[in-house]
């Protein structure tokens, strides 16, 4: 959809940090990072939300969950997940693409369900990336 | 799976407030009801988690993700819904049988990401089933 930022990103208009791509779907590192790692799953079709999603491209992105999850388990560590997707803005949602969030959590100690973002500097995104991508 | 708490209400050994069913799934109230409506959905079959459910399975659970959102939309008034699976305990995984939590929500300027538990009385859970199962 025309100024819709996560289509722009799904055609390789805007750049992102993409953790996992296949033909539906893409996953890219969300800026605010809730925790390093933190990524969001997106469907290359436009759609408003998860339940405004056809039935096929819903079993997509719960697949990329899955791979998602691995990548974000073997390159970082991850010990554990949250899959969230906002629906409506009375719920939290703040981009009208749908997209599942993966927020990846590594110490039960820490968790207290805070979904804060942070402040992310580029240099911190590249070296995750790079975390991520090495082969 | 013996002793597994999501089981046996699947088996109906114990009883819940059931929202939706099918072959597959069980939708209940969580006692917990962060808001009015608060469901989790699970699978019949025990898994842990959402990446331990076969790819099947877990269609069948987004599927009724669909089902339940429109059941609370039109009984209860929910106007958007938080989605939520978490995965191990470091994500705040507490039951080891595989659930999603769909959470209703009814304003935007209520929303800021609270995700408490409510002190909840048996009639205040029977007034929300006579809402939603009402014909």
């Amino acid at each position: 959809m025309k100024n819709c930022l996560f289509c722009k990103i799904a055609k390789k208009e805007i750049p992102a940090n993409i953790v996992y791509e296949d033909e539906e779907v893409v996953a890219f590192l969300d800026l605010s990072q809730i925790t390093d790692g933190h990524t969001l799953i997106v469907p290359k079709t436009h759609s408003r939300n998860l339940l405004e999603t056809n039935q096929d491209t819903v079993n997509s992105l719960m697949h990329a969950v899955n791979k998602v999850s691995e990548i974000l388990g073997s390159r970082l560590n991850a010990k554990g997940f949250n899959i969230i997707s906002n629906i409506n803005e009375e719920a939290g949602q703040s981009v009208f693409h749908t997209h599942i969030h993966v927020i990846p959590r590594y110490n039960k100690e820490e968790f207290d369900y805070k979904y804060n973002s942070r402040e992310i500097t580029q240099k911190h995104l590249s070296l995750l990336m790079d975390k991520i991508t090495r082969s």
